[in-house]
């Protein structure tokens, strides 16, 4: 993947488009995740309908998985956070769990990225199935393979359902005393149903 | 209730209006509620609105609550079904719960009127505010005051949380397993938790 690069010939390739060049590859990252759903869409696709070689998809964002979290601005890279959150110690797996989302959702750019997409999918099935296909193998699936557990996939999306709850009730209608709570509170009530879920 | 109903034959006072009456009361109760939020809308201005008489939103509403649920085509009146959910024994309060929302989110009129209101609140701080009051007074409130329990109302909303969570992940955005899981399962899995949230 050295330097074979597209953006093409003007004076000396990948350079010249730049920022620009980037832009246009999330841009067109975005209608193809939302017209072929995550499954559907492919590096290949994206490059081919942005009008650049594949190759320099791979050398701005890495693997689809990464191309996504650029276009949909989401707030941290699931590849990344998730074997660290996972890789604790089994006691407070719970509330390591909890505390990271909250820190996440506590910040409007945080949370946003996820809200829009929720809000898309309640009204249209290709948002759903964009988000559903993203959520189930870049979260829900690297979490499950991480416990050893009879029904963990739906021990792990139940979770996540706990969690998005929260979120929602706290950040974006505000109910309260949970949008008032600390993290502390919050923690102590929450995490425990979620140290259950994912832990024998 | 014998014979005295609607659609009646035009002569006699009340009946004129009939549904058109009914009709604009509730799309006026709409624009009041989310221009005043739920706690700021009242009968008497719903009714001035309206152009009609207080009386006749009482006589075919009753309180404010009951306008709210018919304005938002609520699938359930909650001053009727939360005593009796909340009547029954301790042991199963969590099951009946689940099985409860699970019944109402399953069927799409059942879950629209709530991802209605949940869809605009992401974005528009009045809709926010109106959902926010009317959960808190007509559900949180009701569910607390029948627990024993310090926290009650903290608790009431994070169990709140994990059955809209849950009902966003299994209706809307369809992640599997949860989306294809029979009523059984997702009982076994979250009721005890929605159970340890509201009873000591």
């Amino acid at each position: 993947m050295s330097d074979d690069g597209a953006a093409g010939a003007r004076p000396r390739g990948r350079r010249t488009g730049g920022a620009d060049t980037r832009g246009t590859i999330l841009a067109v990252a975005r209608s193809e995740f939302a017209a072929k759903g995550y499954d559907g869409a492919s590096v290949r696709g994206i490059a081919r309908a942005a009008g650049v070689d594949p190759a320099l998809v791979h050398h701005y964002f890495g693997t689809k998985e990464r191309v996504f979290v650029a276009a949909m601005a989401l707030p941290f890279e699931p590849q990344h956070v998730l074997p660290q959150l996972l890789a604790g110690p089994d006691e407070d797996l719970g509330e390591r769990v909890v505390r990271f989302f909250l820190g996440v959702w506590a910040r409007p750019e945080g949370r946003a990225p996820f809200l829009g997409m929720l809000g898309s999918a309640v009204t249209n099935e290709q948002a759903a199935a964009m988000l559903r296909e993203f959520v189930s193998s870049a979260i829900l699936a690297r979490v499950a393979s991480a416990l050893e557990l009879p029904d963990r996939e739906l021990r792990v999306a139940v979770a996540a359902a706990q969690l998005i709850g929260m979120g929602l009730l706290r950040y974006v209608v505000r109910v309260e005393p949970l949008a008032g709570a600390t993290d502390d509170e919050v923690v102590a009530l929450v995490a425990p149903a979620v140290q259950r879920y994912l832990t024998p």
